[in-house]
């Protein structure tokens, strides 16, 4: 199905692709690149690529699939520094968390003798690194792809393959409209969680509350221990995004605090609200870790 | 140790006051009530009680300590219904989330023969009722004792001893001080984990949304997903613990607000403050369920 594919990138993501790559047999050769010292090899020892490089020119060239397994931050420079390497007819994706931009710069940087397909596999773990990486990572989870009208069929359709391939469900998106949903759902919660966290922990009496603190700090704090860089990249790529949701966000809690101010009786039902709408998500989720 | 032990309110709170009780032996008897139909004779066949009770006057008459276990919206009706029928000399205690309003409640509703020790152990599980009962849900958990001037120290002293039979760790505090503390580490979280559901899932676009929603909504949405009538009862007899943590909570979401609007490429170092302060506590914590 595919001749070549690079994985540049060998984390969590970029080694459960390879894996899954390798274990479907899908591509008859799956090579790979990270700036991390010993990464790649690593990566070939646990079997998560057949080949490592040791720069990224080697790594793409003559690729026909070119996955860059990198976070948001990084993907200005890569698909800088691979744009005059990259063999003509290569289709290249990343697994970004946000779109508009990463759509911006590929149609920027790369010769129009490549095609750029954006992607967003909705799964991960609390865990990072290649020994977390697992083949199963995409089984049944959404995939997003956001092609724009420019995009060439042919890639659109190796991209969909490749996110079959490895177990994942396609979901096309405009990459404004995947930034305006990824915004709420993704990056509301983890903002929610460091502001409270800064708010709670930051008070000056948190070292008697936090001997108080229990399983429901712990929930609502869990996001807040996520990688600080990451988040900052998501935020910086996706502040149009991101800050209609913080707006209503902000409103929901003030009208929450007049509601509690007033001793309202009726406040049940809005966190009836919330719960009726928290369980039914739950049931038919499929994105999530139910393990966890 | 003590004679006759009346736990009033079986669910998994009073039910694993029960089996504790029962596994130390530091009760003559323990003896139960609930106004549940079948729930009392069923937490005496699991060994949670000695003996139940089918009326509440029955269950309280010749206790020298009575532990009532039912949230905080079912004391003020709770304290009513016993105080013409505690014996004099008896201690009482609850284990209610919020305290100051409880200790008013007792103080204004029980006659000046028996003693009120408010409690409030910070312990819990996602399930409920008294087939979640456990005789290790307090084990080495922070139990807080809110005593006040007026409290006669023998009360006291028994209540203090009966949380160290059972376990768990107390520490005492004013109910002031107790409600302003658990408003941050327990009342906010949940608020803000209801605003945020009622936010991202009140949206039109929610059903599109709906399924890119995965781990990070999973965790934040979480609390959102408990009792609507415990909370609400939480927030009308804490509304003034509540209500400065959610607005230092908005001026935090505000800030950030700011903060993304203006791309600024510090906004890594507001988030590593979080991840710092949240890994910390996490590390230091003995409050939480890690298993889970």
């Amino acid at each position: 199905m595919f001749n070549r594919v690079a994985v540049i990138g060998l984390g969590l993501i970029g080694g459960s692709v390879g894996l899954a790559l390798r274990q479907t047999k899908a591509a008859q050769q799956v090579v790979g690149y990270d700036l991390g010292r010993g990464v790649s090899d690593h990566a070939r020892k646990v079997g998560a690529i057949d080949e490592a490089y040791l720069t990224l020119v080697d790594a793409v060239r003559g690729a026909d699939l070119v996955v860059l397994a990198t976070p948001v931050g990084a993907m200005h420079a890569l698909l800088q520094d691979i744009a005059p390497y990259v063999t003509p007819g290569t289709v290249i994706t990343d697994v970004a968390s946000t779109k508009a931009q990463v759509m911006h710069w590929a149609e920027e940087l790369l010769p129009s003798s490549v095609s750029f397909v954006g992607g967003h596999p909705m799964t991960g773990k609390e865990v990072s690194g290649v020994d977390a990486a697992d083949a199963d990572l995409f089984r049944n989870r959404i995939y997003c792809l956001t092609p724009t009208e420019h995009t060439r069929a042919v890639a659109i359709t190796k991209v969909a393959t490749f996110v079959e391939v490895i177990g994942a469900r396609v979901r096309f998106l405009d990459p404004v409209e995947h930034d305006r949903l990824v915004a709420g759902v993704s990056h509301l919660p983890f903002l929610a969680s460091i502001a409270l966290v800064n708010t709670v922990a930051g008070n000056q009496n948190w070292s008697e509350a936090s001997l108080l603190a229990a399983n429901g700090f712990r929930d609502i704090s869990r996001l807040a221990a996520g990688n600080p860089e990451m988040y900052r990249d998501i935020c910086l790529t996706n502040s149009e995004g991101i800050t209609p949701w913080l707006d209503a966000y902000i409103m929901n809690l003030q009208a929450l605090r007049e509601q509690i101010v007033a001793h309202e009786h009726t406040l049940n039902e809005t966190f009836a609200e919330a719960q009726e709408r928290r369980q039914q998500w739950y049931q038919t989720s499929h994105n999530i870790d139910e393990s966890f």
